[in-house]
């Protein structure tokens, strides 16, 4: 069953640190995608979902299943950066989530993120249903 | 215009160090794209284009565009990977990759990778035409 | 000459995120090194230095030149982890930095870091005298 | 007890990808760490010590306890660098490396690494005595 709904959530907030960079003097690209992992699992403690907990009580873990990513504009060392997640459908396993990437205003990089939920013990991996606590957890406003 | 065709070339042999995985045991998922971007690089430098003589000879440099990806199994430490490389089209200015990470004959992820070829010194990055010298070196068979 | 001295400064906060970590668990070694230089960043930057106006008003930029390093306990996903950065001495071109990695009170990591002001456009990089910007700004208590 | 020894090992190769450079132009100083640590691992492997086999039989892994290390001169984009890992000693827990990054017979990095063999399964995790069949293998002339 699907529950598709976008919430907007408060922004997460980084640097760009000197890591971050490239010889090109802009942030190499796939560090973009760690943005994206940080802010979305802000958003999950926001909420109360802990990884550490989800592994314990679930033996539950989440991992990216696909990534539809395009690079519009470049961020450069020291800019202030922006990332914005919404949460588009949880299907099953699977919750998909639009992320934004914003600088000043301008958007940098957007990606729609495919995670599934899969069981930590099985190898390999075996998708699992979002625990119900998640879902829960996810459609809360707060 | 575009120059379409698909080229095999040797694939990229890497092996998964302690770096390149995480907590959940298997490689990060934004590692898969770093390994690609190995290997892109690798087949460039063995048709004789290197980073550092487009910046010097054409002050242009390649950033990623766009990325697709699926990731449908999981790289553990030691594993022994092959990435496969097939340029799919040269357009403008822009090169469309299809990339493969390998394990034992089994698929682990697939990215459509599409580089923009850019002006160095403009600010914003402005695409620019591939040189032909790129093209002509992509088409060899060598 | 040297101007020695100790500063305490607020500590720099971060949460352990999965691209930190590694397949034992623990953050990769080599993060916190990240982490050191993500802190003494911070700092320069509260006292009004970025990286930026160094290379644009000075064509300088600091380089890591030593580190000695202890990793006494290991940080997991998700900790909250302080560091700590002390300016030590400045000498010619040098500064020399005590960093600290904290969780809980209990110390992980603790780091003597040397910096290198050098000029950029040399080939190598040859140090540089700090700029006396630099020295005003690190005294200030602000 | 001390097992003292200097064994010249072959060095480890790689090329810098633009993965590994930051905006300096340089790579960026702990990508380093990570290159001694590529480098040792090869030469455990090739001495038939793998971190899989260490876990499963021993139920031990070795983590970096302390670093001292020099950064003499850069590295760039495209550069091939040699690893050379020199095994000091072996002392209870412990094994003492001396790790050199050199290009084109130039040493740009030296390095003094300290192993400590762990019991994977303590919290936090408790040394243990390096084990046999690993003094062997690093012992051994192959």
């Amino acid at each position: 069953m699907t529950e598709a709904f976008v919430a907007p959530h408060p922004p997460y907030l980084l640097t760009v640190f000197l890591e971050d960079t490239d010889a090109t003097g802009f942030v190499y690209h796939s560090n973009y995608l760690k943005y994206c992992e940080r802010a979305r699992t802000e958003l999950l403690y926001h909420k109360g979902v802990s990884h550490a907990k989800l592994i314990e009580s679930h033996r539950a873990m989440f991992v990216v299943y696909s990534i539809v990513c395009q690079f519009l504009a470049p961020a450069r060392l020291e800019d202030q950066l922006l990332i914005y997640t919404d949460i588009e459908s949880i299907q099953g396993a699977r919750i998909n989530l639009k992320q934004s990437i914003v600088k000043d205003g301008q958007l940098l990089v957007k990606a729609d993120i495919a995670l599934a939920c899969v069981d930590q013990n099985s190898q390999p991996p075996k998708p699992i249903r979002v625990p119900k606590f998640i879902i829960s957890a996810l459609n809360s406003k707060t």
